[in-house]
């Protein structure tokens, strides 16, 4: 994980990609969203998806895992360089999030994130607040999602 | 499930309830949010949020879940009634999404919803679109999180 002082407007982030079989949609949705097109191929079909398709909910939680994987890697490449890796704090929330395309069964989506804007925080002086847009790409490069993220990282050097 | 000309603005639907313990945070977090603070009590207590916390995405998917009941208790009693309830269509996705307080272990989030606004769709005559915005309360009557929805709603008499 990066200080403030080290984020970039414009700079882009590929966190890795993610394959939703039938099975991984359809745990998902029995535990938090069982509607019958995210649980039966046929339901899905029949529906405004075409298919059987993951909640939204699971799209952006699998965007989430991904996210705080690649963190991890850095934090890890970061300490083998003998350096101390930042520690990311909350998300306050999001904006403007938006599932333009269903994400089907046997979909592999790639997600990746782009820093848009980087704030101090005036109330809490060792931190940062960035704003990444968060998206999903199929395997025919269509956006399947998208979110504007806002999050505090801590400063490398506090105002004083 | 109610068809688009049944919805009315301002209408407020309580969604239940649901306690965020400890082992379901850690379990959720494992799986798409292995972050420490919603991992380990300590760590969670060295964080801004101040105690084992629930990811935001783990908040929002429990939310979807007690949407999806309340919804399969309206359709259930409209079949008992002798009717046929209204199959809801997907969500194209939401706008400003807050999670305003940490949820904590042993912490109940009370869930709503309430209609904020109705329209007809141009391109699909048989559906409309309602937006509502989604809160969670906790035991202490603060807000925690809220969220503002869209959706596809089937329309009774679509128009010709």
């Amino acid at each position: 994980m990066q200080f403030f002082e080290d984020l970039v407007v414009g700079q882009r982030q590929e966190l890795g990609s993610f394959t939703f079989t039938a099975e991984l949609i359809k745990a998902f949705a029995a535990e938090f969203d069982p509607q019958p097109f995210h649980l039966d191929e046929e339901a899905g079909r029949g529906s405004l998806f075409g298919g059987l398709a993951a909640s939204g909910w699971h799209v952006g939680a699998v965007g989430m895992k991904l996210l705080v994987a690649d963190g991890q890697r850095q934090a890890a490449e970061a300490r083998a360089r003998g350096e101390t890796p930042a520690v990311w704090g909350p998300s306050p929330g999001f904006r403007e999030l938006r599932w333009i395309k269903p994400v089907l069964a046997g979909d592999t989506i790639r997600f990746a994130t782009a820093i848009e804007s980087l704030r101090t925080s005036e109330t809490r002086p060792q931190w940062g607040i960035v704003q990444a847009r968060h998206t999903g790409t199929n395997q025919r490069d269509e956006l399947v999602f998208s979110f504007l993220a806002s999050a505090f990282v801590p400063r490398r050097a506090p105002a004083s």
